[in-house]
């Protein structure tokens, strides 16, 4: 049996990490077998490296970590029919059941049945792979692997700039990680009117968010965002607002810099409850507030390579770092500082 | 100059209604003069009789109450191109701009300007009243006087229904006053799959609700109304929840209530704020909340109209009690008591 | 290897159908084993028969016809892992790939690479048959399986009333074969304001629509349609009609017989190309006009088990005759007199 | 009573313009008086210029042509609110009721009563002019006037661009008029994955879609479009085609160069009817054939505001031919020659 590395979560315990010989697996029935030219790290990952209390609850050790990636198909198993050996491919990180009601209507992102590759089964940090037909996506040969790689967390973004209408439209970003960035890129490949990017003080990615085309970048422990939103908009507010910080404090912003009618997307995860004053800032002022996960299965990676195939989506400022696979460690202590936009491991 | 009768609040204080002598008002450019037929009862005008909070804020006396009506055009003023003498309508209850983003958008509902009749500008408890032709609503000359009077408020309960998509879905309703059994109503009209009628222990509201052809009456007091929709519902929820109950608690069961990608609307004004655990009920459930507020201008009109075409919507059952205009009193003092559906007053 | 009986296409002639025993069929990877209850006998079916055009350039003898059904699980492949032994079910009958951009996003009914089971290959005309797991549909055990055996058409139905919004609006159906007659029905269910039933002349599917509730029948051998629809509707026409008669004078009449901003949804297949006035008809009208064929897969089948389990899509009276499977010949005999509703065969 | 310069068509008869001095009209209740910058010629005015037989059955002489402009306010009419003297704005140049089903759903654009500016009523090319307040849209004061003076049609751009989803979808639009660039234009700048521009052979035009970043520029002279297309999509076509030729051959094609389940925008006037091979065309391959005609009225006009105001709206190629007000004869018959983008008459 054929060995290869892995990145694997050995231990119960933060940075647990081990760079693992582990056996190559063989594809099953509706599977692939994939050799990874590029990984990226996610902020999922992050969490399970620094095992905080979302991960304790969730990961059973030993785990190969992982999610992101860009490779090429070198097997496949019975009965695949529409993958090829020789496919350049990345892939779908949600495992999806097909077959519930909201599978079978063409929202698999919210599936019941769902699990996470990575956290609840083996990822893809290693050599090789395997992962079934059905979560497999045909890559233009034209796109570099490392831009490949983050599609899924890129998928993320346009998963959430797409829940409501931001085309000419007026939108804030509360929250400028990758996924935010990837927010402001795309809001700027679709024609967004005005682009108000809102991060706390981290300003390597203000700096970020201002090269991707951000029309306002606001610092937001200077300044206060709904105000500087209302004096930009005469008074009114955004037409939409993203929030991808996670904090409460950003969805209470969130909420109350959009317009009246506007919508509110939450994609962070706030890891305490949010008082909300409905009757003043939602029910008199007809806001929409859309919860948001994972991206739109497969709907979501369609209007990224259509937005990528157009020139307009420009991602080449997001990569900022690149290490060997063998060297992760340092990709995941430079994310902890946050001195970074998405940061991807090379084979 | 002509005196008609009119229910004027007079004083600043609880239950300070009069019935007063005032002017027959001359219909300005652009204006009708109508003459009432029925006016029925809002839960505003409740509010402002019960001389609360909200009512206190808002409202500067003296001022004639009341916006739901149906009555017949017995003038006309410069310019008016639409509208003719006898003429049989109603109107919507909203004065808006016509000239901000929402309301050139067909988004009237939530024009940045508008004016609420019967509480922010005279409103039409009087023999007699003025009103621009643009609120004029035409009238179905087949529509009893009585159904037509209380078409504000079904188009509030129409405008709930429409906001998700609730046809051959699974929909629960919070809350059976007046506008909560019109949304049971309607909800029954455009074949929704099972309808849940939730309320907290009054038995003659839930009886209407039963008669409405809800699939399932629910007693708040006594049955978790989540655990039940849950049970009921393959343990993943309703696809649309709507919240008119105006409680926090009733924010958070419906919140709680819906399936992963479900829909939640609230109409309800809660008088507190509401605390939500995001990430567990709406983020990693993908769930959509929508502040809802008046009704569209006009498409919930046009859609009541047809729903009423129909012979599929049923308001009957919720139009229970008819006073004599002169003796609106008792039928106040009867909503205060929640023992009715909708009450009008005759002239 | 067990036999059974089947009705095989067996001649490239009219009529040539034979009643044959067959072998059943092992369930293959992902394949589950039917035994049947009721099939159903589509027009589909019905071309075949008369060994038309269409047939003769797509079918190839032998083969057993039919791909309506209600049956019970009898076996399960392997992988498969939704459907069990004993779970009473019908089907999809188009055979899709589930990978193209279509079926990837919530259209399967339009994928690519799509198969037709009965007449690309084998299908359910025989006590026995196997189907891939991804193709099933569990029934409500409530539901008759007469009425389980016509989802496929009524889902057709479903899916041509829920192109346009016809909720509360007014809407006409040229054509009253099985689909017109369901068409009728669903519209009635989800609360269309004026349902016009158009059929040329036979009294029996004409009297059909009547009984489902259609506000308006029009003969139309006598009546001009677009005429009548334009004297009933203030003489600007109908939200949206159904072209479901496949003549191209129906197509015709149908775009003329919508209001300005209408919507045409075409099912009918005519067997001639048509001529149309873009300019006066289509452009200066805004009208649109949509193809349609299959049903959405699944959310037609979603829609239409939410209608059944309302309460308010009456089906019964369209399924007017039923024969035991070995005399399916009086079933299509019948069928071309066109003196009947949906015709059912009974095991 | 003051006089002015007007562009008057006085005789039925082609060319017959005359420069003419006219009364400077009042504003009425609700109207606005306007002082010309810039006026921009429409193919409708060259319509009437050749006097073809649109015209001759349309237009009523003597008759004050043109409908589009930038402008300044320089009085307001009795009951005029929300403009005042010294804006700066343009218009839209249909005349709606405002009461028709249609126009209180915010569907102005198919309004029942409608009436053309310039052709059914008098027109904007004069030096002042008076214009409903509900027809006035307010600028940004950093747009140019020749720009401004465009929205009119560029809004004809946005409305088809708009109908079906484009955003980084594959697009093609038949005809390379100044709507049909403006599309391009548009296309450009909210993503679309590849946009193919058709023109037959001008190669002017075919020159300034490549500058506005055509991906694909097809002459369709040489090369069949349909084939183009299929040849550069995999066989499958693109997702959305837009017809602004107006030639039954556009249309055809238009039709056939989309994917299953694709949608065709048609904003072209052909002067013929079109067969149309429905069965195999749209039904079985589920497509959308859409009627579109001026501009959703605001909706378009804010969309056009939001991506002017994004920097992504290139229209400055597009504009490319000024001249003085009086010189007006040399604009119409430079656009005779179709060797220009849009040409606009400066004051």
């Amino acid at each position: 049996m054929r060995k290869m590395k892995a990145i694997v979560k050995a231990r119960s315990e933060a940075g647990g990490l081990e760079f693992r010989d582990v056996t190559v697996p063989e594809p099953g029935p509706g599977e692939v077998l994939l050799k990874n030219r590029v990984v990226a790290i996610c902020g999922t990952d992050l969490h399970i490296y620094n095992w905080d209390a979302w991960s304790q609850s969730r990961v059973k050790v030993p785990l190969i970590l992982g999610h992101e990636f860009a490779a090429d198909v070198v097997r496949v198993g019975e009965g695949v029919k529409n993958v090829r050996v020789g496919d350049y491919v990345s892939g779908e990180g949600h495992l999806v059941c097909g077959f519930c009601d909201n599978c079978r209507t063409g929202n698999g992102h919210v599936c019941y049945n769902w699990k996470g590759i990575g956290y609840d089964v083996d990822g893809v940090f290693s050599e090789y792979f395997a992962m079934p037909e059905m979560n497999i996506w045909k890559n233009d040969p034209d796109t570099p692997p490392a831009f490949a790689a983050i599609q899924d967390p890129l998928g993320n973004a346009i998963h959430t700039v797409f829940v409501a209408d931001c085309v000419g439209k007026t939108a804030a970003v509360y929250g400028l990680g990758p996924v935010g960035l990837f927010s402001v890129a795309a809001l700027k490949a679709i024609g967004a009117a005005e682009i108000f990017a809102l991060g706390r003080s981290n300003a390597y990615r203000l700096d970020l968010a201002r090269k991707l085309g951000a029309h306002h970048v606001v610092r937001t422990k200077d300044t206060d965002p709904v105000d500087y939103i209302k004096a930009h908009t005469g008074g009114r507010g955004v037409d939409v607002a993203m929030e991808i910080a996670g904090t409460p404090e950003a969805i209470q912003a969130a909420i109350r810099s959009v317009k009246m009618g506007g919508d509110v997307v939450i994609l962070g995860i706030p890891n305490a409850e949010v008082s909300i004053d409905f009757a003043a800032d939602v029910v008199f002022r007809s806001v929409s507030i859309h919860g948001v996960t994972g991206r739109r299965i497969w709907d979501s990676w369609f209007k990224m390579k259509g937005l990528l195939k157009s020139g307009r989506l420009d991602v080449e400022p997001t990569v900022t770092h690149r290490f060997p696979f063998d060297e992760y460690e340092q990709g995941f202590e430079l994310m902890k500082t946050g001195n970074c936009g998405k940061v991807v491991l090379e084979f």
